[in-house]
Parts: C-alpha cells; sequence; structure tokens
C-alpha cells in the first residue's frame, strides 16, 4: 500500500505522521507556497469559551483537544523538541460585562465534564495581569488551565521530519489530478504519474483547482487572515497564556519574547497575499486595545493565512463518492489548528480502510 | 467585448496593455505566487548570437527584438519611466577559441541585414574591459551595440500600470477554468463567476494545472533557474554591456550598481521554489571565472524562476480547438524576455479576432 | 588635497561629489549600519508651507530648493538615472479650518517672490482627489507645483556613484579620531590611519560617539521616525503630489506604485531601531484618516531613520575651532533633504577653503 | 551596586545573568546593529581537536567547555527553553591522512583526562555517515560524543530574558564614555547620564570607538566571517554532530532541519557588512566538498559575524588600569562560544569585586 498525500499543511502532516507510524509508504508532496492557513497560524486549542453552539460539531473539537496530549508525547519520544506547542492556559476576557458573564456561564458548563480543562478560576486585574503583564488594567479574567497554544508551522514541520524519519518521502512540487475510471491518477509538474494506491487531497483552500479536473466542485472558499507578530525584548513570554477578548481578535506567546495578535477574517478578498494598511491598523488596533502594555513591542512581520472556509462550521473529511483511491480533508477553517492533527489521523485511517475512532460519516464528502 | 487575461507575466501584461490601449475592456487576474519566470528574469534581447539555428522560430526571435523599439517609447510616452530596459550593448566572449570564432561567424551572418544591431567590433581584451571592467584580463569580445537588457519585473509592472491606467483592471487571485459547451468559464477562488468575452491563458508554467479541468493536456513545463545578483557598491553599472560567454550562464547590469549572473536550467526540479547549496555555487562558479572582478560584489539575492519549457523550441501562441473563447500563450521558455512583449501583443489581436503581424499559425495549440 | 569624508549620507555623499567634481581626491567612509536618516527618508522639498517662521533658517531652507534643479540636471548629465527626484507638486489640507487658511496665508505670502514655486491656485475637493484619489472626500487644497519630493536613499546613491566614477573611493567600514596636536586623525576599523589632509563628519546622529574622543560634545541627538511604505499595485503614482496635511504626518508617492506615510517624531527613544506596534498605529491611523483611499494598499514595509536633532532648528554648518582639518555638518532635522545637498557643496567648500554662496557664520560648530 | 554592562553578545549577557542571580542591579544597553560576532555564530564546544597548542590558553578554552554544563542546566531550571544547546558530539575528518592521524593522537592525549569528551572512537566511513548522513563517502571519522554546538543568538537570548526576569533592565542604545577623575562615565545617545557603579564593556569588535574617549587604545580588531546557513527539508538534523574537518571551515547542524558551514575569516575587511560573491563561494565548496550530500538543501541565509580578535590568541579579561570602575573582556575571537560564558561570568566577578574561579591575571587589560 503506497499512500500520496498532496499538502503537508496540519492535516496531510498529520495524516503523514500517523501513516508513517503504521509502516505505511506514504509520499507527500507540496507546493511550498506561500499563505497557507497552517504556515501562517497560531493556534489555541481550547474548545471551553467558544461562542459557537453546534453539538455535533463541538464533539469533533473536544476531540481535537484530547488528542494533543498523545501527539504531543509520542513526537517527543522520537526525538522531536521544536514542536511549538505549550499547555500554558488562557485567560478569557471581556470588554461588556454581560458578554463576560455569558462567557463565565459557558465555560463552567462545558468543562463540568472535562477534567482536562484544569481548575476553571475568575481572576482578578492584578492576577490576570500578572499572568498576561501587558493586559489592560481593568480587566478581570476567568482562567483555563487547561487551554494550549501551538505554532502550527513548528507542529506541522516536526510531524513530517517524524514521518520522513519513519521513511515517508517528502518533495516540494506542484501537481495536476486526472480521472482514470473510478479511480483519480496525480501527475508532477512535469508530467510523470506519482505512483499510489490511495490519494490524500489536503491542499486546504486551493483544493478547489486541484479537484476541478475531476469534475469536483469543491465547496471551499479562501478566508484571508492578517496576524501580527510582535517581539518584546528580554522578556520571558513563554508561560504567558492565550487571551481571549471574546471578539474574533486573540492573542498568544511564543518562547521567543514573541507575542501574536489575530486575526482578520476577510472572507471576499480571495487569494489576495498582500498585508493591508487596513487589515494591520484593525488587529493593531484590537490588540493594544486590549493589551495596551504592548504599545512598545517591536513589530516583527505580520502574517498571511488563508484559512480553508466550507460552506457551513462543519469540515469535509472522507471518501469521495465515485472514486476507489480519493479521501478528502478539508474546510476546517478557524477551528483548524484544534481539530487538524486528529482529523488528519483519521483521514489517514479512511484512507487505508481503518475504521475511525469516532463517527465521521456526518462530514462525508458528497457527490458532485 | 471583455477580456480575461489569467496570468501577469511578460506575455499576459503585453497582452493586457495592447488591449487596453484599443479601448478593449480587460481584466487581469494574477495569483502573485513566488517563482514566475517573469518576476525572475533577467532578459537579454540580442537574437544573433544564440547557437540555435531554427529559422522558423529565428524569425519570432528577430521580430520580438524589433518589437522593444516601439513598445519602450511608447510606454514612456505614457509617463512609464521605470522600465528596467536599458540598449547597453553586448559582449559575446568564449573560453574556447573556436567557440568564439563560431559565434563570430553568426553574429556577422545575422546582422547583416539588421541594422539594428549596430556596428559589429571586435574588441581587444582591454577594450572589452573598458565596457564591463570585472571581465577576466584575456578575454577579447564581439561588441554587438544594438542588444539590450530588461528587468522583466519592472516591464511587466510597467505594463500593468500603463493598462491600469486606460481603465483595465487587476486583481491578484487563484482562478480555475471549468468547460461549459464551447466556451471556458472562469471561476475566482470564492466560485464566483468572472464575466469575460474571451480568455487568454497567459499562465508559464503553471498553466498545465488551469487548463486540465478543460480536459487539456497542456506540454509546457517547469524548468528551473536560479538567478544570482550582485552588487557594486559605488559603480556605475548603468551602460555595462551583456556578456555572453556562449555557455549557458550570461551576465547583465542593471542602473542600481547591480550585475546579474544567470542561471541553472534545471529540467528535473519541478516546482521546487528552493535556492540549493549546488545551483548556487554553479552560479557563482561561472561568474567569477568569466569575471573575476565581481569577487568583492555584494551578494544581494538569488531569485528563483520557472521558465516554462515547451517539447520544442516553438511557443503556444493561438487559439485552443474547440473552444470558441479561448487563446493560450506559453512555452516561450529562455527566450521569454526577447519574445514575450511582442508575442502578447499577438494572443491579443487573436483573443479580438484581428490578424496578427506575422504569420502565427506554427505555434497554434494543439487539440488534446 | 586629499578630503576624508565620514558618513556617506545626504550630506556627506553631497559633499563628495561636489569635490570630486572639481577634482579633488576624495575619500567616502561609511558604516553601512541601519537607521540613517538619509536612507529612510522620504523627502519633501517644499520650503512654503511650514509653521516654523525662523526668518534667518528659512534663508537656508530656500537656498536648498532651489539647489535642486542644478543638482538634478547636473547629475542626469553624467548619466545618472535613478534618482528618486520628481517635481511633483504639493496639497496643503487640513482638517481645522482656521488651520487651513493660516497655511493658505504663510504659501501666498511665501512664494510672492518665489516664481520656482509655480502657480499657487486652492483646488476643490474633486480637483485635489483627482491629483491624489486615496484623499478624504472632503478636503479642499491649497496646490503648490512647484514642490518636490525626493527619495533620499536613491539621491546620495546617485551622488556617491558619480562621485566614483570621478575617481572618489568608497569603503563600508567603522572608524575612530584622535587628536595630534591641532590635527584630527582617523582610523579604521583594524587601527590603520587612513590619510586625509582635510576630514569632514557628516555622520548624523552618530556622530557624538565619533567626536567623543576629540573632546567635543556634540549637541546633536537621534530623532527617529518610523515611516510606512505602501504599494497599490498597477496604480501609476508617479505625479502624485506630496500631501501636506499640516500635522506631523505627511503623504508622498514614488514611481514604483508606492506610497509613503510618515513618521513618527520620537525625541527620547535612543537608538531603537525597532519598529513598534504603537509608530506603527501612529502612522497608519494618521495616514488612513487623511486618505483613507489608501486602505486596501499594500504594506510593504516600514523604515526607521533617526534624524540628527539640534538643540535648536539650526543646522550645524562649518570648521570646528581648535583642529585644522575637521569640518561639521549636521543637525539638519526633519528639513534635511531639503537643505542637505545645499548644505553639503557648502561644507565641501569649506572643508578646501572656498567662500561659501551665502553667509554661513550663524552655523558654525561652537568650541567644545 | 549598580552594573552597567555594555554590549549584549555571549560575554556581555553571561555577565549580566550572573550577575541578576546574585541580586546585584544590572542595566545592559546593546545596540542593536547587524554583524555582532555573538548573532551570526554557530559555535563548537569542542576543545579537545584544535591544533592550537597555548598551554595557558587551553586551560581558558577546557574551563569554558566545563562550564557549559552548569549555565544549561541553570537556565532551564529557571524556565528557559529555547536554548540554542546540543551536545551531539563531532566528527573529527580530514582530506590529508597525516593530518588525520595528528589530529588523532591530539584528541587522545587532551580526552585522557577529559571524562567529558566521552568515549572516543574512531569510526569508519560508514560509520561516520550514519552520523552524518551528508558526508563523504571515504571519509573515516574520530568521534567526539561530548563535543555540543551552540547557537549564540538563543543562548543569549535567553541569558538576557533570564537576567530580566531576576530585575535585569535593557535597552537598545548608543553610548558613549568620559572620564571623570578615575572614574568612565556613560551616557546614552541623548547625552544623559546612565547611573552605574561600574561598568563593563563587552562591545566585541566594536569597543575601540566605545574606549577610544577614555584614551584607551584597545587592541582588538574585527575578523569578519560569512556563514552559510542551509536547510534540509523534512530531515531531523537535531542530533547530527559537528563535522570537524581539521581547516578553518566546519559544520554543525541545528534541530529546526538547518545545517551550518562556516566560515570564512577575513582579517583586513574592516565593518563590512556584506555577503560577498567570493566568500559564498569559498565556503559552499569547502563545504559541498566535505559534504557533497548538502548539494539539494536549501540556501537560507548567509550571516555576517565580526570576531573581535586580539593581537595574540589570548582574550582581554579584567579591570582597566587607571579607573576604578571599569572591566573589558574581549578579544575572544573564533573561540568566543567556547569562552564566552565562562568568561562572562568572571567578569562580573571581577566588577563587583569577587574572587576569579581561575586566575585570570594573564588576560589584564594593558595600561594605554
Amino acid at each position: 500500500m503506497r499512500v500520496l498525500i498532496i499538502g503537508a499543511g496540519i492535516l496531510g502532516s498529520s495524516a503523514a505522521y500517523h501513516l508513517a507510524a503504521q509502516g505505511i509508504e506514504v509520499e507527500i508532496v507540496d507546493e511550498a507556497h506561500q499563505g497557507k492557513a497552517t504556515m501562517a497560524g497560531a493556534g489555541i486549542v481550547c474548545p471551553w469559551a467558544t461562542k459557537v453552539e453546534e453539538p455535533e460539531w463541538y464533539k469533533l473539537y473536544e476531540a481535537g483537544t484530547r488528542f494533543y496530549d498523545g501527539l504531543i508525547s509520542g513526537l517527543k519520544a522520537r526525538g522531536e523538541t521544536d514542536l511549538g506547542y505549550g499547555k500554558v492556559g488562557a485567560l478569557v476576557v471581556a470588554e461588556d460585562r454581560a458578554e463576560f458573564d455569558a462567557a463565565a456561564e459557558r465555560v463552567a458548563r462545558r468543562t463540568k465534564n472535562a477534567p482536562e480543562a484544569g481548575e476553571i478560576r475568575h481572576l482578578t486585574p492584578a492576577e490576570a495581569r500578572a499572568l498576561f503583564p501587558p493586559l489592560r488594567e481593568d480587566f478581570d479574567a476567568i482562567h483555563i488551565p487547561g487551554a494550549a497554544r501551538v505554532d502550527a508551522r513548528l507542529l506541522s514541520a516536526a510531524m513530517v521530519r517524524a514521518a520522513v524519519s519513519m521513511g515517508a518521502k517528502f518533495r516540494s512540487d506542484y501537481v495536476t489530478l486526472k480521472t482514470d475510471g473510478d479511480r483519480a491518477r496525480c501527475l508532477d509538474s512535469t508530467g510523470k504519474e506519482i505512483a499510489a494506491d490511495q490519494i490524500i487531497v489536503t491542499a486546504g483552500a486551493w483544493a478547489s483547482q486541484i479537484l476541478r479536473p475531476l469534475g469536483l466542485d469543491h465547496p471551499v472558499v479562501p478566508q484571508k487572515g492578517q496576524i501580527v507578530h510582535l517581539r518584546l525584548p528580554g522578556v520571558a513570554t513563554a508561560k504567558w497564556p492565550v487571551v481571549l477578548p471574546m471578539s474574533s481578535h486573540y492573542m498568544l506567546a511564543f518562547d521567543d519574547s514573541r507575542v501574536v495578535i489575530g486575526a482578520t477574517r476577510e472572507n471576499n478578498s480571495g487569494f489576495d497575499y498582500r498585508v493591508t494598511a487596513a487589515g494591520e491598523l484593525e488587529v493593531l488596533s484590537a490588540g493594544l486595545k486590549i493589551a495596551p502594555g504592548l504599545a512598545n513591542a517591536t513589530l516583527i512581520e505580520t502574517r498571511i493565512g488563508f484559512r480553508p472556509a466550507g460552506e457551513t462550521m462543519n469540515p469535509i473529511l472522507g471518501r469521495v463518492p465515485g472514486f476507489s483511491n480519493l479521501t478528502l480533508g478539508n474546510g476546517l477553517g478557524a477551528g483548524g489548528l484544534t481539530i487538524g492533527p486528529f482529523a488528519g489521523s483519521q483521514i489517514a485511517k479512511i484512507a487505508i480502510g481503518q475504521t475511525t475512532d469516532i463517527p465521521l460519516d456526518l462530514y462525508a464528502p458528497k457527490a458532485s
């Protein structure tokens, strides 16, 4: 059995890692272009605070969260050190008191049976600032110790590296698919076929173009995000919690004195790779309002990512009707880094004919 | 009449400019990804020295050269200043004496009826170094005053700018095509159709993926080039000639104290966007051997481009059989910057039903 | 006579160019560090609108303006093309009506005897937007056709290049000075003396450290500026006027579809090379308020410059008391690009014992 | 007691960390310019193979090596994770058999009483390639398991971060010193004094300019190094050993699929911040000759560093004669990353009047 994976984002790299770990022959092909959601992604693993109330989707969100501990310890056991993952906790804050109370209620309700969330506490502004010093002086906060943050770029690279060390092949190229009876066949950019028994397409926002030659209308479009990276020279930020202000923006920190403010959600920009004046202004304004202590931070870069957004909250995970060798993973949207590693492991199972850990029929691709 | 152009490289931007100048409504869609041949391209406009002996193709090569004067003066008349074009002449050199003599013979023969090449002279090493000071001390040279160099990135941007100032639209996006009877239809990345009476695809090495959904097997593959840019701080290089050492490498200079050494020709790398250790070593070795005076130059960047290479030397220019609204331009290979602006103007004519300036039937796309 | 110039900013490069043009032997030593005012500088040559009312200083400001025409034509005559200079005019605008009227009065008064300013007109908002399309819809404007903008990085490089082509030497190094009787001596970073009959120090905000070993307390400190560069893809901006909103911010455009918004004026940041969250936010907010049409522009970079600010508006230009071979140019502050080329030509004259074009005694360095 | 440290390279950051850990009030001032030796430095901690035979200096070299274990565990205990340090072992190789045998003898002799070097083994080419796969196929190697590599940029940042978390202050600025009786006083770039009881100058290759105003002729000059960084996408390099080919070049790997080839040793370039054509060519040629398997690696960047080189191998560590409050650390040259952390801890002791761990009188600064 030889599995070809098209796209080395969080889904594809997780699928590759889990297949390689089972001894399956894997080849990963990835176009090293800019703008991948995974590569820009500063992810938050914290299902408990979201305003979204969709029970089925929430199951997946929780499963994704629970999956992380095993993934991280597995990668560490294989010698990977640079994972970008930290269980640093989260602070839920809100400008509006009613919104804060509603968030407190949601968190309490959802964590009741989720011991992995840790002990939820209501912090005073001083306690909150002790954990995240740049925070506004008048914000109290709900503290969720079990939340984590992840640098998707590092985590994906680590999963690919681990896959390669177990025998997977990796190459940078641009591929096309064509139909051959009930099979999809994959050609590299020089027109040569890449041999594969099964093909997994995890091409994120770019999948439409790859799937079009198969006659598939893939209902995923790019949602552009602009994400600002700041540095606080000399400041130890590795343990700072994620800040969730119950708006579309958020903040989190990484080990290297870096704080990230995310993100615009631009639905009609198409694949526009540019940092824009208005996007940068929006994110910086939102960030400095919540955390005025970041005013003097160094602006190091603004990353652009295109989240693959489906028509509903639901991802697309499963075999493509009409093809005997084609599995898709896509449409994780803003939840990509929470759900991604788990979902990647599941489509790996689907591709090689194993049963998934939880039922995923709801997410099966539709016939075009 | 509304023409949609997919790809804003040298071909697409020329087509857009020439259509807009005729008052035609134009929309240009371009994915701002890395690695475009045009964007990396440091071009040489000098048909007279090439070793290739293909009479039909040579006609196109010459027509492309003759086209430049009018193009440049037209753009200047529209207020464009930053064109990256300079008629700086060329020095033909060779390590091997027999190769040098053969080149001298070719140049003499081909320029006999080409007054635009200027007066061909055989220069002593001292005369050659007076024109291009870093040159090896023992190289004599054939001087062709009518040769030019062009920074394709600047020239394309100027043609797009001129088109936009005459009403053309420009956007950065990733599109897909689908078949609708005898017409191609174009969808943007959000799945919305982009209205167009005629579609011109000038997507270079990426065209296969765009054309695959139409059932077309487009015989163009990427040929990777790594191109080194050096700077000589304080040195006025604007008038330095192109150096053609009769190998696959070459050298040319730009206004801003910059000297460019090109390029690897990698046929089986696919879309591999990376500067490689061996590629950089190859180009620097070749360059310093020919021009040891560049040893202390600043290495400012190495650009990657993917030349769209067809199965033969011949480009693909014309209407696609079986479609009433689809025109292609592609496959210019290493001759892209010589032929490109002319060829772009011709496919513009083809798309709107005008007669081309010279017969181009030879280059018409084949039926798949 | 051999003149050593320390610092290749706008002052030093102008001095070098004017000395080399007289056949004087010149060596320029420059540390290629970041943050030079000249290198970040997007300059405006428009003395007529400033709120500053200092008659003596204004004479210098005017002389600097008048100097440009000859400088530019001289450089062009020497084959330099990439000068970054454009006489594009200026639009004076103001949010406050009283401020606008006061500016109109100042401009009228000052341009009465300044035919080089061109015909001053009061434009309607529509007329103003015809010249600078992103401008706010309700701003009328005073139009000063004779104003110019200059990319200091390009202009300095062109003057250095022209100097080098006339025989000047240029090197990148870090030097120190020491006293030897009534002479200053200059050592390079390896401790070797650089021979010179006369030394000109044009080291901008860095001069204090260079002059300290001579026992000089040089009264110039860095004023940090953060300057945002935007791009409007496909838009021909080469002829857009400078926008002067009568605040500390301003806007101007360059040939390559680029618009620049300047700048913070940070007096107590010392040499802090960082783009900061608050600085970027300040400049983008100010810019988009005046020109909301820039919202979708690409943010390409933010440059940092340290303007050399003296204790008063007055620059420091002249021989250092107590030394027979030391001339200074410094302290031009925010007027550096207006005054710089002229002032550089004048300190060149002072260094070789010629009479200046206007009396400059007022600006002579004080004894420490 | 308040100690001011000028320069946050490996020496200054170590001094700051060790002072802060003792509860001493510390301020670190650092100009964030390019080219610092520490910032470019890819360091090797392996005293046993060097050709240099200088018994006194070797003691320091060994002490520096032994110091690392405690330093690393101390930083980890304080929560620092991103240290760039790995005890990955070293492979000594040589093109010339006699050279190889001499190296084998040296290593055997020096490690006899150095259990920290681990068990020295002679590896076959296949064994050597198992540890460092890109290595030439015919190289056998001496394996020294106790050797380590360090990313000086990360280690310095971690020590500064740890110091700041214990109360140290950090700022980016450019300072000058002046004499006041038997004391040095430090002014920031705005001319304000920075209060300090003791001043430590660890300004590396830049120290001459800082010390000149005190009348000190500091015998340290910059030795330029160009260092190439490659990436092997998908390859787990974290455990690859250092390769020491007994020439001035070397190779080592970091966690993120990165391999570093160092470095030129340019003694007369002064502060020339440029990557040069010849420098890049030299390093790539040397690297690919030793490790041809790197041919297809990605070239990600070339870093420039200026090693502070004294007149002898000996560093300068100690109090400056004639001053009651001035301590220097400098001149570590190519051994900076081996000796630096230890030496930093020792000049910290000297500055506050403590006894050093080993006698360092030999390295005391001379009177000027």
